[in-house]
C-alpha cells in the first residue's frame, strides 16, 4: 500500500550526523565526529558492583513495572542534587525522570508545540533537539551566537516581530556544537526577554558538570521566578549514555503533562538504569568522580588545542571552550567547508560540517565541529596532523 | 506564568488505572488491578549471569551511545524468532527495537495520525495505547467484541461511514482487558476490511506467547500481503517489563519513519536491557522458558477461575481466557459496577472498573477486570472470597 504519513513529520529528515557516523563505523577512520563521552570516563567498576547488588537484593524492583514519574529513590537523589545546584526549589518545582535528556526535550516540545508554532534556538544548535521540535511541525528560528552566547539584539527583534514564539531552546553551558558558554549578563537578558514576551525556555544542560576551566555561571533556571524554565539534564555525560537516564526540573503543572505523555510513550524509564543512577548519586563520591572526569576532558581538550595550534593553517579559527566535548572551527571566507570535510573523510578523518547543526541544513556555513572526548590521544595527534595538512593545502599556511 | 498546552493534548487524561494503582501501594490491599507479569516468572538468575558477563566483557558497548534501530545482535535474534512465527519476512519487513511495546504503538500513532484522524479500536481496549492515539488528538471509535473478537459487522459499518479512518488498533491474542482471543475467521475478515477501506492495522501482541490452553491462531501480520500491518510486541511479558524492551516488525518505509521519530524521542533503548534480551534469545532455551511461564499462568488462572466458580454470585459472568493475564467480569443488568468496585476497595480488594478501558471513561459499563498473574495464591483465594461475598450481597446468590 502507499503510506500517507502525518503532516507533522513533513520537515523531519534523518540527521546528517547519522550518515557521517555510519562512515565512522569503519575502524580505520579517525572520528572527531561523535558526541560521545570518553569511554575511560565510565565508572565501570561501580556500575558492575551496583548491578550485582541489585540482582542479589532487589531483583523484582529492577524487573517489574514501575511508576512513570521515576524510581522514587532516584527522584529524591536528583532533587537533592538539583537543590544544591539551585535548579530545583521544593516549593515550586517537581522532577520527572526521562529516558535520556533527549526525552526531556521531546516531551517539553510535545506538550507545548502546536503545528506552526515558532521555537527559537541558537544557530547552530543540537540537531537532536531541533528534530524533536520539527517532529511536531514547529517552525524553528535560529539566532546566531557571539562570544557571550545567543545574540540578545537579534533575539529581541525576533520576539518583537513574531508573536507566536512559544519557546526558546537553549544550551547555555558548553553549547553543542560550538563549545561556547553563555555569559551571566546574557543569561539575565535572555530571561528578561522571555518574561517580556511571555515565552518558555527549555534550558538544556547536559554538559554543565564538565567544566574544566573557569568558574561556574548560574543557570537560567536558578533565576526563574515565573516557572517559565524547563530545565533538562542527563546522566549521559556524567555516568553513561547507554543507560538512557535524564531528568527535567520544572513547575509541577508542566511535569504532570510530561508524565501523562511519557506514560503513553514508554510507561517508565528502564529500572536497572534508574537504580544504577540512584546508587551512584547516593553511594559514590560525586565530587571526586567529577574531578576525575574534568581532568580527562581537560587533558584531551588541551591536547587537541595544542595539535590544532601546531598543525592547522592559521586561516582556520577555533573556539576555546572551558568545558564540554566540542571545538568549533571556522574556515576562511570564500572557502568551501564541505570540500574540506569531504577531503578529510577521503583521508579517513571524520568531522561534522556545520550545516548539520543549522535549522535548515541546506544553508551554507564556514564551520565544522571537532569532538575531543571520544578519540584516543594518538588519534587526536594523527587526525589533527591530517586535517592540518589538508587545511594548509586548501587555505595556505 | 499561565501555561497554554498544545491542542493535541486536549483529550489526554491521566489513566484511571493509575489512580487505582496508587491505592494498591498499600501492602494491606489485595490487588487484582495490575497488569504485571508474575514476579516468579522472571528469569532472575539468567539476567544476573548476563549482567556479570556483559560488565566483564563488553562494558563499553553497554554504556556508550548506540544506534537508534537497536542493538544489532538483538535485531538479528528478533528477526529470526519473528520469522519462525511468520511475523517477519526478510524481503518485505524490517525490525526496530523500541523502549517497550508501548513505544512501538506510540511511534506508529505519531508517524501516521493527524489531529482529527480516526483510529478504530476494540471497546474496551488497553488504555495505554488509547492514550498514545489521544496524545496526537486522534478521534477514537471503539467497537464492541463478541466471543470471536471485534464485531466485524459494526467494524464494516464504521469504515463505510467514516472515510478518514487511518488505522485500527487491535489486540487479537488474549485481549486486554477481556482476555478474549480473536478467531481465525474474524482475523481474515478484519484484514479483508482493512484492505477494502485502505486502513492500517496496529497488531499489538504482547501476550501471544502466554497461551496456556488451546491452539495458536495465525497473526494478522502473517496474512499481510500489502504491508499494512504494524506488528508490535515486547519482552515485558516473556522476560521482564522493567527492562523496557519492545519491537515492531513492519514495512521498511514505516520503520524508517519510526526510527527518525525515535531518534528525536530517546536516541535509542537502554543498552543493558537490549543486551540482556539478545542473550536471552540466543543463549537460553526459549521453548523451555515459555513452557515454565505457561504452567505458572495456567495454574494461577485455574485457581482464580475455581475461586470465582465457588465464591461469586451466579449473576456475575466471566470470560474464560486461554492465555494472557486477565479475566473480564460482567455484573447483572441494572447493577452498579462502580459501587461494587468501591465496596471492594473499602474491603481492601482492588479490581479495575470497565470504564477505565473505554474510549470515553465516562461511559457506563457493567464490567470489571481481574488480573490473576500478579497476586499470590493466598491473595487470589482471600480476594475472591471477599469479592464473592460482596457480589452475593449486591446481586444475590
Amino acid at each position: 500500500m502507499e503510506y500517507i504519513f502525518s503532516d507533522k513529520l513533513s520537515n523531519l529528515k534523518a540527521s546528517a550526523i547519522r550518515e557521517i557516523l555510519k562512515v565512522t563505523n569503519d575502524p580505520s577512520v579517525i572520528s572527531f565526529a561523535a558526541g560521545s563521552p570518553a569511554p575511560n570516563a565510565f565508572p565501570v567498576e561501580d556500575i558492575k558492583r551496583f548491578l550485582c547488588d541489585i540482582m542479589d537484593n532487589e531483583p523484582i524492583t529492577a524487573l517489574q513495572y514501575s511508576i512513570t514519574e521515576g524510581y522514587p529513590p532516584l527522584r529524591e537523589a536528583v532533587k537533592k542534587r538539583m537543590q544544591t545546584q539551585h535548579n530545583y526549589v521544593p516549593e515550586k518545582d517537581d522532577i520527572v525522570i526521562t529516558t535520556g535528556g533527549q526525552q526531556s526535550v521531546e516531551l517539553a516540545c510535545k506538550i507545548f508545540l502546536n503545528e506552526g508554532d515558532i521555537a527559537v534556538c541558537e544557530s547552530p544548535s543540537f540537531v537532536g533537539s531541533l528534530n524533536s521540535a520539527k517532529s511536531y511541525n514547529a517552525k524553528l528560528v535560529g539566532i546566531e551566537l557571539d562570544e557571550e552566547g545567543i545574540r540578545a539584539d537579534i533575539l529581541e527583534k525576533t520576539l518583537e516581530e513574531n508573536r507566536n514564539v512559544k519557546l526558546m531552546y537553549l544550551i547555555p553551558n558548553f553549547h553543542n556544537p560550538t563549545g561556547k558558554c553563555m555569559s551571566l549578563e546574557r543569561r539575565k537578558k535572555v530571561y528578561e526577554l522571555a518574561q517580556r514576551y511571555n515565552v518558555l525556555i527549555i534550558e538544556d544542560n547536559p554538559y554543565g558538570d564538565l567544566r574544566f576551566d573557569g568558574e561556574d555561571i548560574p543557570t537560567i533556571k536558578s533565576m526563574d521566578t515565573d516557572g517559565r524554565v524547563i530545565y533538562c539534564s542527563s546522566f549521559s555525560k556524567i555516568v553513561a549514555p547507554g543507560l538512557r537516564v535524564g531528568f527535567t526540573s520544572t513547575a509541577p503543572e508542566i511535569t504532570a503533562k510530561m508524565v501523562a505523555c511519557k506514560q503513553a510513550s514508554d510507561v517508565h524509564t528502564t529500572m536497572l538504569s534508574q537504580m544504577i543512577c540512584a546508587r551512584f548519586l547516593t553511594e559514590c563520591d560525586m565530587d571526586a568522580h567529577l574531578t576525575r572526569l574534568r581532568a580527562i576532558y581537560r587533558q584531551k581538550y588541551q591536547l587537541m588545542a595544542d595539535c590544532i595550534e601546531k598543525e592547522f593553517s592559521s586561516k582556520v579559527t577555533f573556539t576555546k571552550p572551558q568545558g564540554g566535548l566540542f571545538i568549533w572551527a571556522t574556515v576562511p571566507e570564500g572557502a568551501d567547508v564541505l570540500e574540506f570535510c569531504n577531503r578529510a573523510i577521503a583521508e579517513k578523518v571524520a568531522v561534522v560540517p556545520g550545516n548539520a547543526f543549522m535549522t535548515d541544513d541546506t544553508l551554507p556555513t564556514r564551520c565544522f565541529r571537532m569532538n575531543f572526548s571520544t578519540p584516543t590521544d594518538d588519534q587526536i595527534r594523527e587526525g589533527c596532523a591530517i586535517l592540518g595538512r589538508i587545511s594548509k593545502e586548501m587555505f595556505g599556511e
